[in-house]
């Protein structure tokens, strides 16, 4: 262990993933170092209205950059990395990750016109790294995405354990099992503080092994007479490498559609994660020159996202593969919340091109598994770890809350265990901890190119435009005389269908006018109180009329 | 049976509720004759911005309003209810449904200022009507509300049965049994076509009793140490005297708080459907004086809404009742789906607020069991009516596909089992049926007061103002010479935050003013390709720079 200066303090935080689901990045910062953990994105909120994605705030480490010694990554999912391109733009530090992670980051980068710029290094669960103070160390999880790793940090205050997602999968597909021998050994040597992934807290019991859907595939490939389309997360690599066992079985050919599948598949296969038979791979203009019943497509859409190409085909838009009557399609995912409306539409236009449809209720359980450990994990974890200090994160207030108490029923110390927001600190000195106020943190909002500009006015603008629609009132007046020389002319958009209310936008019309015309004998003549006015007659006059509040903009001009 | 006429024909219809959850309006046409069957109400789809609630078009029924003998409603449940002020308003026809049903529509017609001019009739299950050639009759069922009855139509070409919403609880908590005899007594008569409801057909056994829940409760209300708050449907009639039963037996008092909630509760009981010991009731201001472990908080908000009781007083926001750390909170209710995140995030405030709360994912059995039948129900329901032909309803299309294979599953013929689409004719004649053309069907949307004055431009135009704002362009131009005379201006909403992007809208600025003085020397000054140009320009520009489209509306005076 490094040397330890009794001034010194080991402070955690998290930028993003707790009292939320995405957007992960855990901050382990002792003295001058810190170490980021993940930097992920989520997607926004039902009401954050033409918002692409949200983003950490990372001013605290904008503030302390000459501080921060790297981010090490514990995994290839959007919300443990989808954040980077972003972060690095601002805060160009070295970037940690196991191979299939590092490939997908790269991809990224690319993308984003960054990878020269920024130092890449890879490390295998046997890494030891050396950030400052701290020393990293790694051990191999199971998850829904190959190459996922816990990260092991000792600090001069005492051993920090970031579990990363995790599950134990007794039989995983790649026979890469959890490594539950290092795991002991962590928990043997004392861990200080334990942060644990609460995604699956609710949930009681185990979750079931990725490797019992293989044989649920294969049997729905030998049984169907037609095409089987399987939809499923593109990051899966595990599942997809199942779909292919399945369809060599079968002999049935695969071919890959949907932006995201094509990359993952074409880079799993590059890096060795996805193991592909030869002349398995077939072109999707190929698909209709191959007997019905040889012939996979792996697609995704799973979520009834809609520009996917599984949604483009249940529309029979897709340029490339059309549903026929008789297809097998299998939907080997559940809906994330908020998205259970779009995956029913899905298989609701999916039955009506004559397609049996494998989903959801019922028939679910067979074709899908989450990667996220359940109580008896999380508990495995938690005695594994055997941790003075226990923080849940990854998860919304109620999943912290329900890892919190099974951390008290395997014998922490209610005391000890932490339930933070995000920007909470929580700083060890001496073997104790305690709450130490907070840094910043909350979302930063991604609309197209701009970040960070849209915020809680543009937001609240837009859910009142999208409510009601808007009215602009113009109106010009004569500077010498302050007489109206045009107008007042009104522009709705949203707001009513035109052509049936031409009465309405009449009367609103006339009652604009002869506010103004009240006004300019009264020789009212600021600006500011005639577009106060204009406003509240009609907001008042179109409330009566409709129950509506449209926005209303009024605008004078004066030549 | 009443005369037939062998030129005349039975059509069967659904205005609303096949292909969808809501809304259910049917029709059974024997020659000038038109029974309707429920007239509801649905809550608009996400990409409805700004809609309130959504009814059927009713355009057949207007266009045929001699021939409507009455609108015959199932059950009390707004999406069986719902539409009928606005129903009414269009087609003045008599209402008929048992006592609690009436009652609720009577609340409810009274609020539209309708109930002085509607004909409502009372009937009970044994209640039989004429109405013209077709003979209405009644048989009870069990649902999540009281006095829920299914209806069968004997026509000149045969029996119609409609179940309206049922499940089979063969232990009901007012000991109302679905009537099975009278099932079976229409059954062996010979039924020519079902309706029957598809809600739960893709759930498997057998939907358990309501009477379950009562336990549970008790359970619950003993060992609290503090006041339980129970959020469930305000019509659960049934499950609000299992919450009022328990309170009983733990020597709790119990208070109503949420309008609907008090609705309900005041209705039910004036019409003998709630039995309240003397003495129960108290006032939410009483609360407070009682020792905690003897009150009962009755609330809606089982969804999560954001204006309802429980959503308040997990904000802190409630004038009346706060939520205290070691209170106890039960939402007996699944959210509907679209609405998980809204519970979650009330479950999360309550949580934050130190109560237990007893909820969805493992908790969820003991305190919630749904109103509609599952398969085993279904299928009983078709072999007590043994159809010759059978329309599944009430649900989405893959809940009619499933219910479909239910019925074939029992032997009907799958010739003979018809999945319809809202509009779609199903034609009997002389013992034979087929689809045989359409009727106006489709969703009248209501915002405010305006009733269908909002369609596909307008709500297009809402979506767009929602996810990148509006830009408006003010320019004045001279009547004699064209040239500029104020402007351009530019007002952004919804589009950026202003004072973050200063630069970016003064360049756009300089944008529209370009463009303008190009088009003035090219001599180009018809309005519309003036506002044309101005739009491209500055839309160009603006997608360059932001990856944003927002609405740019030019606005030109002249003076």
């Amino acid at each position: 262990m490094s040397k330890k200066n009794n001034q010194d303090k080991l402070l955690i935080f998290a930028l993003g993933g707790v009292g939320e689901i995405g957007k992960n990045m855990y901050c382990i910062q002792y003295a001058n170092d810190i170490v980021v953990v993940d930097a992920g994105l989520k997607f926004p909120e039902e009401e954050m209205l033409g918002i692409d994605v949200v983003i950490p705030d990372i001013t605290y480490l904008t503030d302390n950059r000459d501080k921060v010694r790297g981010i090490l990554l514990t995994h290839g999912h959007e919300d443990h990395i989808g954040g980077l391109p972003y972060v690095l733009k601002h805060l160009n530090v070295p970037v940690y990750g196991t191979k299939l992670t590092l490939g997908l980051v790269e991809n990224k980068l690319k993308e984003a016109g960054l990878l020269g710029d920024t130092k890449r290094h890879l490390i295998t669960a046997d890494s030891t790294l050396t950030l400052g103070t701290i020393q990293a160390s790694f051990f191999r999880t199971n998850h829904s995405i190959p190459d996922s790793v816990g990260i092991c940090l000792e600090t001069p205050e005492g051993i920090v354990v970031h579990t990363g997602d995790f599950k134990f999968d007794h039989t995983p597909v790649n026979e890469q099992y959890a490594d539950l021998q290092r795991m002991a050994e962590i928990g043997s040597r004392g861990v200080l503080a334990l942060l644990s992934d609460s995604t699956n807290a609710e949930r009681a019991g185990f979750t079931p092994s990725e490797s019992n859907i293989g044989k649920e595939f294969e049997e729905i490939f030998r049984s169907s007479k037609q095409r089987v389309v399987v939809a499923t997360f593109a990051s899966n690599v595990h599942r997809i490498q199942q779909v292919i066992n399945a369809a060599l079985e079968t002999r049935r050919k695969m071919t890959v559609i949907g932006r995201s599948m094509v990359n993952v598949v074409s880079i799993a296969s590059e890096l060795g994660y996805l193991n592909i038979p030869e002349g398995m791979l077939i072109e999707p203009e190929e698909v209709n020159k191959l007997p019905a019943d040889r012939v996979v497509i792996l697609s995704t859409g799973s979520q009834g996202e809609p520009m996917s190409a599984l949604t483009r085909m249940a529309r029979s838009t897709h340029r490339k593969v059309d549903i026929l009557p008789g297809d097998t399609v299998v939907i080997a995912a559940t809906p994330i919340p908020g998205n259970e409306k779009y995956v029913g539409r899905t298989v609701d236009e999916l039955m009506r091109l004559g397609a049996s449809v494998i989903y959801g209720p019922g028939s679910i359980s067979g074709v899908h598994v989450s990667g996220h450990g359940s109580q008896e994990e999380l508990k495995l974890m938690l005695n594994l770890m055997r941790p003075q200090y226990f923080i849940p994160i990854h998860g919304e207030y109620r999943m912290l809350r329900h890892h919190g108490l099974l951390g008290e029923s395997v014998g922490i110390d209610k005391e000890n265990i932490f339930l933070i927001d995000n920007g909470d600190v929580v700083e060890f000195q001496g073997g104790t901890a305690r709450k130490a106020g907070k840094v910043p943190a909350g979302n930063v909002l991604i609309d197209g190119l701009g970040v960070g500009d849209v915020g809680n006015i543009v937001l609240r603008d837009r859910k009142l435009l999208s409510q009601d629609g808007i009215l602009v009132v113009v109106v010009t007046l004569s500077k010498q005389d302050g007489t109206i020389l045009s107008g007042p002319d009104i522009i709705s958009r949203g707001f009513v269908y035109v052509r049936e209310s031409e009465g309405l936008l009449e009367e609103a019309n006339r009652i604009v006018s002869s506010t103004l015309h009240k006004l300019m004998n009264d020789k009212v003549n600021e600006w500011a109180s005639l577009k106060t006015n204009v406003k509240e007659a009609l907001g008042r006059f179109l409330y009566e009329q409709t129950r509506r509040r449209p926005m209303i903009l009024p605008i004078i001009m004066e030549v």
